[in-house]
């Protein structure tokens, strides 16, 4: 067996949304690491790993004092640093004891933790998810937690959004997304997708939240953070008013915001959120579009779903790789690539696992 | 891990009963191959592999349009043969994209399919199996789809019935069954057992399809097709009327049959049917007799069901190989022997996975 | 894969309770061995491997025909010391057909069973458990079958009871137990762990069993058997009556048992009893001392139960090694030792599976 995984260490990846870290001790497991988060006194936010010093048994198990994690099992103790303050039965504590504590923090609404090397963890290089701040653009999102696939298959089925024609027919696929041109662009670590569809009928969902009749301008530009971020700039207008040129007054603008964090090679947790700068005091229409996405089994989310599990579950089984590429799938080929640099760059040539995309 | 499987590829396998196959995606799992089947519109079937070329989402996932497939993923198309003939957003198709087709046809009620070479795939040496044909004897069975265990240990277990006499005590069992001498025959393809037990108190099946009084003889004649067919003459006449001589006309004349098909080296699919020459039309009776065998736990092939998993349970813990052979296993021996000679010459002599069976 | 073991073979374990054992067959996984139990016409045990000669069925899908054991598959028979009795079919039984028995005998209200070589088995090595003979000590235990977790955490478990502080809050768990000095003595085969708490509070459990109020003082004597018998002497008794000294007449006395075998590398069989001196003819309180051990999740060995586990799946996940140890551990270590020694002896050095306990 190999170290070489197929995600990065050294990135911040989203590991819970705000509001579910409080003053308890919550698990996670994170790029194969078992994590405990919990919030200090002081608000801010702590994650330890997952299993006492002593004899491993999961500190999540335990509970807080103040803001340290007693073990659940014999009492130890540990600060928010990781180190060890209190050992059953004896006065001296042996300096060693610790546990590793991996930064975290807090942004746009996320607890993001660095799962790799503490030295170089830039709070600057959280990535920009500003959309979900909850300023300009309003929405209510959730989170597939543990979905069942290697995280590089929810960064490929966003990227190409093709997919909606055949995945989600009936909501916000058409034919059109399939045979209107695209444009791939990218800097060293983004790529963008952009897709205009001129004068088509808008399909079920915008139709209805454009609330007007006519033909529209449909836009879907797709932007790609390394190693896991996706955000697609997405809406309609009626065609005419001047959308392609810059003008979106007379039409509807969203962003779907996924944070893709691997839990394991095989899994991931899916952070999603669907924003809109429309009708943004409309907390009935949150709750629809949300229902809309996540419902049950039968929201668009719930579809992508089974399609990323099943897909999983055929390369486990087929020992056909790597995969073959359309022209569609040019935006996920570019996100891999950068993964792969960064995999490259932290794990060194040998212990390189390749992505499973080639052309 | 090596390649070498326990069961031949380039043989005729049962995929699924003829009324399964409509004009629908229907997987299977056959000798590790997943499978989809579809009837196209001019009555025939067609198998290609469940894998789509992109992305390999399961085909079976997708839908039919016409007689071809199309991807629930990302639309692509692939006709009856496996050639892609739509990628979305472009024109020119990667004329390497295609999926494997399998050579597949119907006979005896059955469809068959070919997984190993389609060069070899010869119509004419599909097993015959005319007693499933439902003319001159009647029958409804059913599948055991995915039973756990090696195929090999269904035909073991048909081809030595003395376990009637512990497993189907009650029913079909009979302590005749053990005292009675059989006799073992072959040919290069082909391995019958023949046992005669005459003036024997009929066991209570028996006694109830004969429906007269007095001492029996009754006959077991096993008779096996390399890879995987199993069929039973089996019977009873009043002792005394000629049946040891040829004269049946006194008794019942049912027949069991057997198709068993490897799913993967330690799971198959058990297509049975019991069959008979007497009281044809009696649909009562049918049923009856089809209950007798599969009941929610309590039917005879039930109770082969619990007794052939928990078989390979055992097998799978216990280090201990080979089996240990008695006089009784001589005509699964020959079954088994015949097994081994296919996948020598299939895989040839390093590739070869012995048969769990020595004496 | 080695055949290293982290159990030794040579050594008498539980293998289930006397009450058990009646004349029908009962299967049992004892040190990755199946066994099947029956008692005889005699009144004594046997126990045979669970597993036809033949073709692996388990015996214990069987049935017993006076003192032998008749294969459910094809009615082979097996005497009570292994022998093939009977063979389908045929006259001559092969000389060496055989399966496996084990030394078993009763004592102590258990059936004990020597899984390794059976001329070592001698009956006085069976270890002292006579306070589970019900007659100065009476109490109701019960069995955790198949408890996930090596049979050495459960021995470190109760090894060292300052994890009652912290597991066992509110019942048996008291912060006098981690403060207070312990004393570990051994011989070549035992350990014990002396701990005397003087002029406590007594926790909830104790100071209901008591009866009377007033400051106590409190004793856990815990005392090892290699490989895996754990028994506690515990009690309260008033502080200055003399308990320390001696003079136990003013308190209330107890005694845990354990006995802990492996079914499995990673799960064993935690066969357990409390048992006391003091209103030895109160039933209610028998019944009343059981439900505070097992609880339908909520008594203390409940909760022992989970943590077990859940530092089994830790160990499994966590591929840090060894253990570190605390002062606490001194008894487990000794513990452990012994078991080493013991599977060193077994195994020759060069198979040895270290302990995971390392200082």
């Amino acid at each position: 067996m190999t170290d070489a995984k197929s995600f990065p260490l050294n990135a911040w990846y989203a590991a819970a949304w705000s509001h579910e870290i409080e003053h308890r001790l919550e698990a996670r497991t994170i790029c194969d690491k078992d994590v405990v988060l919990f919030r200090r006194s002081d608000g801010q936010v702590s994650a330890l790993e997952d299993a006492c010093w002593h004899r491993l048994l999961p500190l999540s198990m335990g509970r807080l004092q103040g803001d340290e994690v007693v073990c659940g099992y014999h009492g130890l103790v540990f600060n928010a640093a990781g180190r060890c303050t209190y050992m059953p039965a004896q006065k001296t504590i042996n300096p060693s004891a610790c546990v590793r504590a991996y930064p975290a923090l807090e942004k746009h609404r996320l607890v993001w933790i660095w799962p790799g090397d503490p030295a170089l963890a830039d709070p600057a290089k959280v990535p920009d998810f500003h959309w979900n701040d909850g300023t300009e653009w309003v929405g209510e999102g959730g989170t597939f937690y543990n979905l069942q696939c290697d995280y590089r298959l929810v960064i490929d089925n966003l990227m190409d959004l093709t997919h909606e024609t055949y995945v989600h027919a009936g909501s916000i696929g058409d034919e059109a997304i399939t045979s209107s041109p695209f444009d791939v662009t990218h800097t060293d670590t983004t790529a963008t997708v952009t897709r205009w569809m001129i004068g088509i009928e808008p399909p079920p969902f915008w139709a209805k939240q454009l609330g007007r009749p006519g033909h529209v301008d449909r836009w879907q530009i797709i932007y790609f953070q390394a190693p896991s971020i996706v955000v697609g700039d997405v809406g309609v207008a009626l065609t005419g008013t001047g959308a392609p040129q810059g003008d979106r007054s007379q039409g509807v603008n969203g962003a779907f915001l996924a944070a893709i964090t691997p839990a394991s090679e095989k899994s991931c947790h899916y952070f999603w959120n669907f924003v809109r700068t429309f009708r943004t005091d409309d907390e009935q229409l949150t709750r629809e579009i949300n229902k809309a996405h996540v419902n049950d089994g039968r929201g668009v989310y719930d579809q992508d779903h089974v399609v990323l599990e099943s897909q999983q579950k055929a390369i486990d089984k087929n020992p056909r790789l790597p995969f073959y590429n359309l022209n569609i799938d040019a935006g996920a080929l570019w996100a891999r690539r950068m993964i792969d640099r960064m995999l490259e760059r932290e794990q060194g040539n040998s212990a390189h696992v390749p992505s499973e995309a080639a052309e």
